[in-house]
């Protein structure tokens, strides 16, 4: 289980520095998760408070089915890590990340009366697994912002039972939770649902601009 | 031929990594090839599904003019791939990039009614090959996505002899194919469109948001 | 104090580049500092007029409380350094860093007569040392510009008795000061309050958008 | 001169490919020169159509007072190479940087009428050579854009005269022309402005939706 362990943390890492430099990670927000080992569910995972952006391969820790911490380590596992492991038990994922960008937050907050974002008709969506044509529809749940973790854990199930063929879901103001297989797809998922999502956004004030221009 | 391919394939995975920082290539979107031989064609082309920011030579394979991959390797070509050999062939081409970027998605749907975009009047126009003046008009025709590849290449093929003079097209919410007599040449076209296609973008909310001033 | 000194210039000369490759440094702007020791007051600071982007650790000099030059150096230190002095004694930081964005200037103008900008509600907040929900509500003054420092720092400081819980200041169409207990802390900071100031910027954008759409 | 020569051409590079990098020298676009010897008047010039972002030192070639080629390349001078000496001559400029932004080519055409585009109370101003507040008001000329060489060179030395203290001039839907005593200074300046024609922008964007919101 190390050598997997150590495997996971290493592709943690790079996937961490660069969803850094694209401002996804900043200020040591978001998380990144795989999992080494399904039973008993251990995860590699980073630990609270980071930089992402001078992420090392010891900072990425161990962590059991109910997010506590077990290899050495000086700090604690976020907060959060409750919600990847429920991802990872829920979902069968392998790796499970946690971005914090502009247009997720914006986009969060501008549909979370509609609970959720319809993103369709984007040749971009046949990157997220299954999906075989731009025609699909994906609906990207929001849930609110919570800090009582095991309650968001519970909203998080929740969701991810009523909307089984969702590849991720935004929280309130808060950030993106998107899933894979393993590491690369999880990675993929997340690129693609950043650039739609960024790609919405400016699609709103561009139309409405060349609308009132019409 | 050898010599050749490895030579192409290490200028895509230039190409590719330099793309894919700027955003043009997430989510393993787009597809990159070059000409490794004329007569019978060979194309030197991404392979599907693989990561572009960590791209290496051994994920571009080697096709023929059907899109068939000749080298060994565990995957199989994109299927788009025959639109590259379709341009490489009708546009003598040497090489195709296919990029998938927030600019040219938005400008892709709003134009699409129109059938294409005009860009006209910009400096950034000459380092089209060919174009000598900024007064120079080019016209960007839009073609609709679909998942039917022979009946997509088809309408390529269309637009390609209905408009000789273009130097590439978009697909309607799904990305940009540009052209050049070499892979430099290509990656200039691709950097120019992308360049025009957010200047104009930009300028159409910044417009609309001066007129409201008054 | 030497190790000290020189542990502190190269992890300004790190935190710099990172600034300047997003932008936040450009042409010279901007000052970085950390506290080399307490008492009496001892600053590594960055000297004036010196390239971000390529700045090394003999462009860091030491400076005593009243902003004066303690180590050779063939430069000055920058008129600014007043302002980090202050904000190193009053808060108590061990480090101060003052950056200039493109939406620091812009909402620092836009929210000038309102003499600050409220951000709340975004979980990004809880980067910001001591506070521990999402809905803490953070009060970022701004100040007038001046070029008179001696009466900048005395407004500075006089803000910051009247805002003791501020994690930051803007002044107006000019940037943004942060700091925090240590390096990592104000880099945290700095990180932060850039993304939730961007944030709010597009936020306005997109929704008004969306609200003619209506 | 060739110690000089050689130590420009390093130069060049080196401010080539960082703004490449921020995609103001996109698509082989723009061009950086550099005095070398000031009587007769030598400068090292970028060469015409070469990919800034891969530039090398040999594509660095010298040329004298009428943009003749002085050394052996197998290429040519850019068409532009006529405004670099007449820049240097007429400013005594020590580097002429020219480059094609997103934001530069709005704002130019944007502003096109007025002949010019005013900026004044922005504390970015003070890295202007020879700046001393922000209360200063630059004003950034922009002339029409043309393929006749010696008649823009004509135009644009008329405007040198006509605004004896601006630091860089526009030309409309072209780009930006900005100098300094040497490169560093050159190279600041060309952020400095970049910035500032980026914050104006955005300004008129966010200040109309703000305005709309009431």
């Amino acid at each position: 289980m190390v050598e997997q362990f150590e495997e996971m943390a290493t592709g943690i890492v790079s996937v961490a520095r660069g969803f850094y430099a694209r401002g996804w990670l900043l200020g040591t927000s978001g998380n990144l998760s795989a999992v080494v080992q399904r039973e008993p569910l251990r995860l590699a995972i980073t630990a609270s408070g980071v930089d992402k952006g001078e992420l090392s391969s010891e900072q990425v820790i161990l962590i059991d089915e109910d997010a506590r911490l077990l290899n050495e380590y000086p700090g604690k596992p976020s907060d959060e890590s409750l919600l990847h492991t429920c991802i990872a038990k829920q979902r069968g994922a392998g790796a499970v990340l946690h971005t914090h960008s502009i247009w997720n937050t914006i986009l969060s907050d501008l549909y979370a009366n509609d609970g959720g974002v319809r993103i369709e008709g984007y040749e971009m969506l046949k990157g997220l697994a299954g999906v075989r044509t731009h025609e699909h529809s994906e609906w990207l749940p929001i849930v609110d912002n919570s800090q009582d973790m095991p309650a968001l854990a519970e909203t998080v199930s929740k969701i991810l039972n009523e909307h089984p063929s969702a590849h991720g879901f935004l929280i309130r103001r808060h950030g993106l939770y998107a899933w894979g297989e393993n590491l690369a797809q999880a990675k993929r998922h997340v690129e693609i649902l950043e650039f739609l999502l960024e790609a919405m956004g400016r699609a709103i004030e561009i139309k409405q601009s060349e609308l009132n221009r019409g």
